[in-house]
């Protein structure tokens, strides 16, 4: 158990975190950082928040576990700025879907007070974002990649799939690299292909859509996730999210080609691959 | 209430329609053609089946109303065998989701006995295809698309159009020609999106999609239909479907540009647009 809990930034994953925290007993105490006083008052009449404050320097000194749960993009800035503050052992991970760039930076940052920074990506997510779709229920069962790099101290590696365990969510370590080009090809580059293919039909008079089936639907669903945070988490995870887009405009021409030749064999082909990766995808989950 | 309704074809869609009929009572007796004598036991075991026959000549001579319910490409040759043996006045319809090839073939078929041929999409379906999928739930308040040319008869067409109604179908007219163009872009695109998108992760191993998230199984969730039928409905669509592709790539290209420069507006821009989309996708349904 945790003396205090702290968690930066309770949007629909960190507030998810703090209700599941609270449900199992896992800290004496919760405490959040928001940076709106709106969010931070709406925090403070749940039963999953015991403190609240409004600076990061405030969250350091009052914490033996952080998690960071704010947008890729801001999660070495507050690293950088909660280090100097932090008591020796403190262990801080974070939510973000990108790890390379945020794990190989993190070890450049001084660390006098010894505290220990580990990355985490737990596997759950929706199409909506905030607080008010948060839900302990939301990590129940999902994959959780936790990715130390070589200098990582085993205790404290042990502590953080140690809590992801607890929550009830399914720890896997795995290199910050090897994370980065898995992930860009089963969840980035799904959500880049559900975002084109419905912004590619953004000129269809919108009653239409009433005529479109449960294909159309589930295939963009995604599409709606925030166009900021989708944004800052592709433009991190660059180079192996252009890879998978290669692969899959490769693909796409020798569709296209096929189609175009009537070449109903290589067509077949096609589809069946697709058809067979499909049920392996259904059956893993 | 017709006296003999016919289908043939009974998979997930004819199957479909004769329970409805059945549970319905639209129709003193269903009659069904299949070409495989199991198929033919299995239906006969059932309340939504009256009689059974072998040869499709049986089917037009007892029939008052047909659905021909088979895959795209064997519309036309059913119509074709199937017409010198028609009864005057019988109104044939069909469940092909390709209209223009389908309805302007049909016109050009010798017609001495004065049938009705008037072309239907129900936009209804399933990545399961096969009777043992079938259930009169899944056409219950889906679309269903219409596609009389020219030379329709108003009582006929009023007679499809009934029919689908009677089914708790929403029935809408459409030009055979928009009716491709637009099922192009909301339905076939989307499937060949899944597919490719499913095919070009082939190389992953299949233990690695236990780490996916929702979003990959949505966005993939229609590539699990049949590579057969799929093949066939896409290669009758070509052109429509080649220029939705396009469209498709552009998008895609100009995203690729955006990231591989890393110009975070027009990414954003993309995703934004993609969002818009996904919600007017969303309230349609």
């Amino acid at each position: 158990m945790y003396n205090s809990l702290s968690i930066i930034g309770p949007g629909l994953l960190g507030a998810s975190i703090a209700m599941s925290v609270y449900e199992k007993k896992l800290a004496k105490e919760i405490h959040l950082w928001a940076r709106s006083e709106h969010k931070r008052n709406l925090c403070l009449k749940t039963d999953w928040c015991d403190h609240v404050h409004e600076t990061l320097e405030h969250v350091a000194k009052n914490s033996d576990f952080i998690i960071i749960c704010t947008p890729v993009d801001t999660i070495i800035p507050i690293l950088k700025t909660i280090a100097p503050h932090l008591t020796p052992g403190t262990i801080v991970t974070d939510v973000g879907s990108v790890k390379e760039s945020i794990c190989s930076l993190a070890k450049t940052i001084p660390n006098n007070n010894h505290f220990h920074f580990i990355g985490s990506h737990p596997m759950a997510g929706s199409e909506k974002s905030g607080m008010e779709h948060a839900s302990s229920t939301l990590l129940k069962e999902a994959t959780c990649i936790v990715t130390p790099t070589e200098q990582a101290e085993t205790s404290a590696l042990e502590k953080v799939t140690q809590f992801w365990d607890n929550l009830e969510m399914q720890p896997v370590l795995m290199e910050p690299q090897i994370h980065d080009s898995l992930i860009a090809k089963i969840s980035h580059l799904p959500h880049i292909v559900a975002s084109i293919l419905a912004a590619s039909l953004s000129d269809i008079p919108t009653e239409q859509f009433a005529y479109s089936g449960g294909g159309l639907k589930d295939t963009t669903r995604v599409a709606g996730g925030s166009p900021s945070l989708w944004q800052s988490i592709i433009s991190q995870n660059a180079d192996p999210i252009l890879k998978s887009i290669d692969q899959f405009e490769h693909t796409l021409k020798a569709f296209k080609e096929s189609l175009a030749s009537q070449d109903l064999d290589n067509l077949h082909k096609i589809l069946n691959e697709g058809q067979l990766t499909r049920k392996a995808i259904e059956k893993s989950n």
